[in-house]
């Protein structure tokens, strides 16, 4: 991409250095996603593609804020290589000049909204004791700044160019199977709309947003086992019943062309206390436990010979 | 930190969804530091601490952009167990609100400016073929689109910001080894003056600043052994020039009060054809050999038992 007409600047990098001019007139390179592998020398399962939710990145499925095994460690022992994705704009996928190249300058997320958004409980205050939590709640709440610190920005407009990185992506990747939270919910089951013979399952957890099922490739999304996991607390929030109630529907449309879209409701199983980031929480060696259950459930799910 | 006075704004964060109110106003975390760490089980070595360029992130230590194993992985090989940063500002480590809490907005660098920059040659086009090299340069030019993806932007005036977080970690990992490219470098030596007993030895590839001789804690700077490495087309620059004879000064006043600061001149060594960006090019393994007796060199190198 070029960027081109904007004034050439001066520049103090480092206090006391000397400014330097700096013409950001030129071109870029935009729209990668940086893409972190383990594999497994023997496996005969399939891939893990893990697709981080809006404001983080893939260490979020590493480890959790206290320091236990994430995702992607359980699901390592558990047999399934991974592959764990900065989407677009996003920690070590960067992000170009706004709004030449990206379509508008990033939003940030007080720590405030994100404890809400995250359904920890009703109030964040910067004073650790004053911090109200739901009964319960089983995210690690003493470890929550150093939860904060993994998060990042968030540049709206950039659906199609985040889609057509993990489009390049399963290209080289091959066939796998899709965990995503929240906005990265949102692609996985685009993906799946277009590319069912390369997405073996989906498991999503607290999806933000679903293909539109006047318009989507409803046979595709038919053909691929979806698994999509809520937490506890959602009566709480009326954008998280809305959220809910809208996947239901889009449940039920696949559903009703043959497809397979399971909803485990964590709580009405008798699970309580869950997050939206979940895959953190101090139960998330169970809901992995509960995920790979429903994917060994499914046929047709070895890996092809490499 | 809190921010406090930024209107409510309204932000469509994926095409066809509704706007969403945002509230940006509220509390922060922001100076941490993103930390990759791959730790041997069995060694009796001290762990390398690898610090970014500007404009890079940790991956740049990780491989090379024609797949060849990076520093890191040559480094692991060689018995030493490593943390990989994301500066300040960089990569996962995210950044925070400009400019009320980061001090500017991040100065971004097209391509034309990292060619010369990295002195891969005079000019860079959009068109490969067309792209001009020093002859017998090192880089791997033909995936030198690839190398870009990996570029972020730089936020100026967080020196200190980012001093803080080397600080920390420090404290966190204890005595080690110093390995750091361009103004990484900077770092490396500032940290070298001022905790001497936690760095065992500094390895600066082409660092672009250092302390201030009159006013820096030379004791400490003379009892950490340091050595430089500078690759070949400098004088094609008048700024590496200049960066370069500063550098040499600075070694000579370390020296001079008993120091051990040793210059690895390459081109003067018959090594030729090396860029700024040297752990990637061709012959990065020959450098990390080079590097390694270095290091060999050194008395009292032996890590504590853990």
């Amino acid at each position: 991409m070029q960027m081109s007409g904007r004034p050439v600047g001066t520049v103090q990098y480092a206090q006391g250095a000397a400014p330097v001019s700096v013409d950001p007139n030129g071109t870029y390179i935009s729209g990668q996603v940086y893409v972190q592998y383990v594999l497994l020398a023997n496996s005969s399962r399939l891939p893990i593609l893990f697709l981080n939710g809006g404001t983080f990145t893939g260490a979020m499925w590493e480890t959790t804020p206290d320091g236990r095994p994430g995702w992607q460690r359980l699901f390592l022992d558990k047999g399934y290589s991974s592959y764990l994705t900065d989407a677009v704009g996003k920690g070590r996928a960067s992000y170009a000049p706004f709004p030449e190249i990206f379509a508008a300058p990033p939003v940030f997320r007080p720590l405030e909204e994100t404890w809400k958004l995250l359904r920890i409980g009703p109030r964040y205050t910067p004073d650790p004791a004053a911090r109200e939590t739901f009964p319960g709640v089983q995210f690690p709440i003493d470890h929550f700044d150093a939860f904060a610190r993994q998060g990042v920005p968030r540049f709206p407009g950039q659906d199609s160019v985040e889609l057509a990185a993990y489009d390049d992506l399963l290209d080289r990747i091959g066939r796998c199977i899709v965990v995503a939270q929240s906005s990265g919910g949102y692609f996985a089951t685009l993906l799946a709309s277009k590319r069912p013979r390369d997405i073996a399952a989906i498991v999503t957890v607290e999806l933000t947003a679903v293909p539109d099922t006047a318009t989507a490739g409803m046979a595709a999304l038919a053909a691929v086992p979806q698994l999509i996991l809520w937490g506890d607390n959602i009566p709480t929030s009326p954008m998280w019943m809305s959220n809910k109630e809208t996947v239901r529907r889009y449940a039920d449309a696949v559903n009703s062309r043959g497809g397979r879209v399971d909803i485990l409701d964590l709580p009405a199983r008798g699970v309580a206390g869950n997050s939206h980031q979940m895959m953190m929480d101090c139960n998330n060696d169970v809901l992995a436990d509960l995920v790979a259950a429903w994917l060994d459930d499914l046929p047709d799910m070895q890996a092809n010979p490499r």
